[in-house]
């Protein structure tokens, strides 16, 4: 998939409908006074984090601007400072004037989401994190969200649509339904290793109906090398997975020969939970995060004029004229 | 708009491609293994708030649920208590079961906004609140949160789109880039007042160039009764809006004979500064609110089997069996 | 065993080898002096609580007493306040002076596990709360401390000793060493119910090898009508015992048809968690508490001569003479 | 006294009437199912500390276990980590397993109050700790307390019970209740070195009729060069012994030429108070501490069959089989 | 001595060499220019306290303001609210402009010092309050200080500047030093009693040798019927006066007959100390108090002006216009 | 001025009128017991902080001590520890008893005083701090707190007593009721400069009708390179001066060819927001500060009676004789 085709703006965005209806009435009015003055217009976060959402910001702008318009931008998940300009547009303000509400809604969504993954993403260190958030947002942005937690460092999301946007194959285990469904822990992941691709890896979900570690050792042994690892996901009503538990369950595979069986953790994973579990030396092999990642807040955006038709301008609070950044690079 | 085609879900949704992928993964096995169970699920929240996108839950349900399935839920916009079963769907579960990260999905970036715009309106009482926040989330979604800030109270928001699913008009009033364009704000505002349509609120930005009570006078003076209101949005760097400059502007407005013009209040609003402004009797006549709603985290959502064949059945963990709930009304 | 015989001195006691040695030391000079003074003593806690230990108190003082003595106290188990006078002493000094340490430290320690005892019995309300803390002291004092639990209003303790002196039968279940021995939960429990009195209940221990709820029901078949209960001890690697566990097995059992089978918890118990219990309305039958009794802080005593030869006295920082309280009743 | 001796356990312990009743019935159970079985136990502190009572364990172990059983144990007032194994018993189960209530009871009370004392012990730094604190435990086990204060680094104590059991010769000085009954500080010290064995220190305890500081001139000018110090004792009504009573009650007994004169501070001292005598370079000779000690909570151990008959086995939440600990030295 | 003369500006101050020069400078600018504008002013405190300092404003404005001026103002020794207009001169701004500063500051430190004082009365209660703080302010302000004591609610100053402010005779008991002279406490209250005027109440100093108890007595015995009191003023380095010192000291006194004589406390007392001593039920006859006073911060004023040649006007931020307070009552 | 003119003592002080009036009964016993004793008196503060005053309490003693009295004192201006000796008075008692009240006094608020403005100069590093807050006290006192901040490190203060006592020029600016007469800030500023000395600075005021930023490019344009500064003094309804509008003036002034104007900060400024002004490095050049300093809580100060006729004493909780301090030298 080209970069342009996976971020194209649907046509409500570029029709103007998702815009604030004041910049469309903005237009209108300039257009009947018939001003059509060039603006530059810079945009920067209100706070620090992982910048994401610029190739597609990008993908709007680049149809709209006329030839001798000029956009600049610190590149795509690389990490930014408290009001520091991201993003400076050049151009004949009606051009793209309109478009603020969604270039800030973008990056406002998806660098917090970045963010989120990538506090989780340190906090892990050299364990891999995959993000499992989809189910937390809607469904017609799960996929930039899948997005931005691969920018932010996670290495595998759930969803195809998702998984397309990175640029990888989704990863997945086995849901606690088929478990119910088939009756046994045991009995759905041999049912998993038959029919599934047998490039997918075999990951039992192993507290559905027994204990953790009773459970692991009997898909150890009915799998045997074939089983990847398992995954931990015990509830809160079950006082969710403890560093104990990783512990307890390792000791117990590998007194029974299934060392190279790994251990995945999820449920409630969060920055301060990853560092807990490394804290007290847990041998997790891989973290599930979800809405530690989903749940990052949005981080607000501003755009603010600061030069018309070459004259250095601002509104009240601001300092008029172009600011000096040094990181931004041309891309249009 | 039909309801049915205001939530209509997009190919991508009922193709499964943002689902997680083992639900995909579990519905082939269950095929390859002939098992095509009648399975009840239980859907419920994390914690309280208001519950939103039911509708368009229903909207996926509707297609894809055999003739001898039920669905049950409570209504859209109604409050819910942690944990409390919102929606119940019983039937075969190679029918949905690939929709759960959907069905979670929605309802939990939805009651998220919903709940968070209940909080401003709540703190709000008689005064109304419109909702700005298109602009900190990405535009795929936008409609959605303006659809979700109205079912938690809002009485406006500022998108078509949004506006259009709400089934309302949008509002706005004028962007500093016009005043920073024309170069005045008397000027800007007189433009607006020549070219927008007279249905259209006149409603004055006034801390653009000059102080807030200055402008105030000066607009007033200029558009007389034509004049709604003014919006006082006074940026971080000069202070925000305070209750003693509304407190002012109202004081100098009506000295000059300006009774009749209204204050809307913006910029940083949320839940406890509305509490403020209230506690100092501020005169405000409405409130514009952007990230306090859009930036509300989602409540997150899970499903549980509780039965399978009418046999009651539950991971560990949880109580297997329906749960019993008066609130519940059959949707399908 | 009557009064005298349960609470006996030790010869240590007796002969003052576990006196402070300064009370020999002045109880020798007195004698040099030839002064032979007739003192009135009187005794108060630091701090509220519940009254353990008089009867104790009362044995030594009873046989070293010369006739005219008089001895004044608050009875076992009554709730006193901090400074409130509980024992009042008139006697010749030098019969009495060095059993200080001993009078104190039996009322210090003693009221500490009652205090504690009844913290926990308090949060309990209805439900029944038996001591299992002896294995947090040294059992030269273990009988004292269940003793005291009782006095503190628990209705059962776990040695021979101190159910002993308490007039009771003591309590048991299982211990994780026995079904680590037998092998199994079930054939534990079965074994249990073989060879034990048939007048000692039958409560299984559930949480050694498998998940606690489907133990509860492997061992509800396997003894029927014959099983009491259960007890529920998870270790905080697998999250304590929650609430929510409670109310799972309950359900479970019941869903089975057992619901005549008890649930006791137990596990790091103490007052505040027994709350928790409560308001979450989890359907507990008895608690089992330990170190919330055993480990419950002393509560210091202060003895102070108020009269000497009838004429009021007191050291700086107290007041002279004897304190009036209503409460006191003449034991000797 | 041999080390036997001291620490031998009495008929209680040894008939097991102190011991938690189930493990009763688990022997009564194994022996009538003829199992036998040879099983490793480590036994463990809930949280760090100064492991006590090592030495009675012994005791009782030693007479119980067959030839062939091994004990292996960290030393006797050494450091330990939480979750540290500091015991491991390999035996045959019968013999040893009612044991386990009383050698748990006994670390736990015993490393509590010499973890308080190390404490109080690590403040003072260079300067003497004695412990007074027997007052505030039952008389059984004062000896015991006296003994692990020592074992905690206190330089005295003040029972000749508990004396006995370190080794050592009582402390004392002169209690208020001698010089209530003498009627002056100065006659009491005066008869106090009359009578009591010039081998023992002379201690004026100076706080009873009049200011601190006058009463230790008064009796340094009566006893001259025997008197060996002052105790400050001040009660809590007077705002107890400070910093600055100390640096002045030094700098009168210095002027008037008592420079031999050691200044003992005593009156709800602890660690925190400590430090901060020191931390104001208050010249304190020795601190005499009592509620600090005997007040710390018991150190909770836990015991934990790791292996049987060779094989690793735990309960859930544990790790199968011995665990390494270098530490450890054999016993038995 | 007349209301006039009491509170007479100095010469410094009706100079202006007081003001704040650029007033002086404005006054200058302003005959230049032949403005003589008759302007309304109005005072406010920054927060509520007692209002005191008034009289003195009346003394400065009443000598320099032309006839046709008015003066309203809230009343000496009212409770005011923050930000509520206390004060309000109408006149020609050249004629008082210039006493700004002074005016402020009047009204600042002695509105700050009744404020600090009525704290301490209201805690109080029936118990009267002796103001001692001049020792802690420069004393060309003494006076000021204890005269807004008085305004505050004390019931005795100790300056003879002072009480001649307020209209009483100034009250004081011994200082350390007339005893240290004399060296001894009774033969110091003695001479006390033999050279001064039998006016004078006889209240003795009782913690400069000896312990406050045993001096009481002394004392006592001492004067007997013409002893009106005994002070306590127990250094920190003693434990400061707590409560129970004066529960002791009183039941000392009446058990040797002396219940007529008083007690004083004094050193270190403030709002939440009385509260202490209330709340624990000292019997306390007065409370002597002085930084709690002299240090309590000033109440800052700010001026406005609010009408200019009848026309209303006021500064940015501030509402122009007279503001309507029924609570003024014209003063000059 | 001579330094003794400066701060001679008034006919008040040096009669005794402000004095404690114990001290004044104490002087006469001491006279009709014919007592004249040599008193060493040591004087410290309660705190630590800088000394100011002591060059006034100097010439009080110096007129009323005989010839054979010594006088030791720490300088003017140096910093002190708490409880630190910073004065020592050795002569007849008689002679300066009385004048006990006013050392401490002129000690205390001045040394307050000195105290808070060397917080403010210490946080503002190299930028300039001028003293406004003589309308915060009373006007009797102002021109001492305004040597005592220049003392504490100020460059400058307001009033001509002020000015005159520390020995430089008064500063000031405009004062807002100047522009409110004179109806606009520019014509305000430029009537200033029309009549003033040329060699006082001009620095106009800049918020009282407009926003900061506009009137201060509309007076630079006015004044050119006349203006030697703009003063920001923003009011709490406005946001008070922020770092980002000092940024934003100093900007605009810069794009406009201001460069040479500088830019003075006030009100409700204190050491933290100077420091938050410099950690955002906004560049002020200087910052006017009133109630941080006039409010400064005076530091208590406290004489003892250390030595009577070459003998050491002291009172209760005092160390007798002479304090050591290298620090201290002689002034008299």
């Amino acid at each position: 998939m080209s970069e342009e085709d996976r971020f194209a703006p649907s046509e409500q965005v570029l029709s103007g409908r998702t815009a604030d209806i004041y910049f469309l009435n903005a237009r209108r009015i300039l257009e009947q006074e018939g001003l059509n003055l060039r603006v530059t217009m810079e945009i920067f976060p209100s706070r620090s984090g992982i910048l994401c959402g610029m190739n597609e910001v990008k993908s709007i702008l680049a149809p709209v601007l006329p030839p001798d318009s000029e956009v600049w931008a610190v590149s795509e998940g690389e990490s930014m400072e408290g009001k520091e300009v991201v993003l400076r547009i050049s151009g004949p303000y009606r051009a793209f004037g309109i478009y603020e509400t969604a270039i800030l809604g973008i990056l406002a969504q998806e660098s917090g989401w970045a963010s989120g993954a990538r506090a989780c993403v340190d906090a892990a260190g050299e364990i891999p994190v995959i993000h499992f958030g989809a189910r937390h947002v809607h469904p017609d942005v799960s996929a930039r969200l899948e997005y931005a937690a691969m920018v932010g460092g996670c290495t595998g999301c759930a969803t195809q649509a998702g998984a397309d946007l990175a640029g990888i194959s989704p990863s997945g285990t086995i849901p606690h339904a088929l478990i119910l469904c088939i009756g046994d822990t045991v009995r759905a992941t041999e049912a998993f290793d038959r029919y599934i691709d047998p490039q997918v890896k075999r990951i039992a979900l192993v507290d559905t109906f027994r204990d953790e570690a009773e459970e692991s050792l009997r898909v150890a042994r009915a799998l045997g090398d074939r089983l990847w690892g398992v995954r931990l996901d015990t509830p809160a009503e079950r006082g969710r997975v403890t560093p104990e538990l990783v512990q307890e369950v390792r000791a117990r595979l590998d007194q029974a020969g299934f060392s190279h069986v790994r251990i995945v953790v999820s449920g409630g994973i969060n920055a301060s939970r990853i560092t807990l579990f490394r804290e007290k030396n847990a041998p997790v092999d891989a973290f599930g995060v979800g809405s530690a990642i989903s749940g990052a807040p949005p981080i607000d955006f501003t755009a603010d004029i600061k030069e018309i038709e070459g004259r250095p301008i601002a509104k009240r609070g601001r300092i008029p004229g172009v600011t000096v950044n040094s990181r931004l690079i041309r891309i249009i």
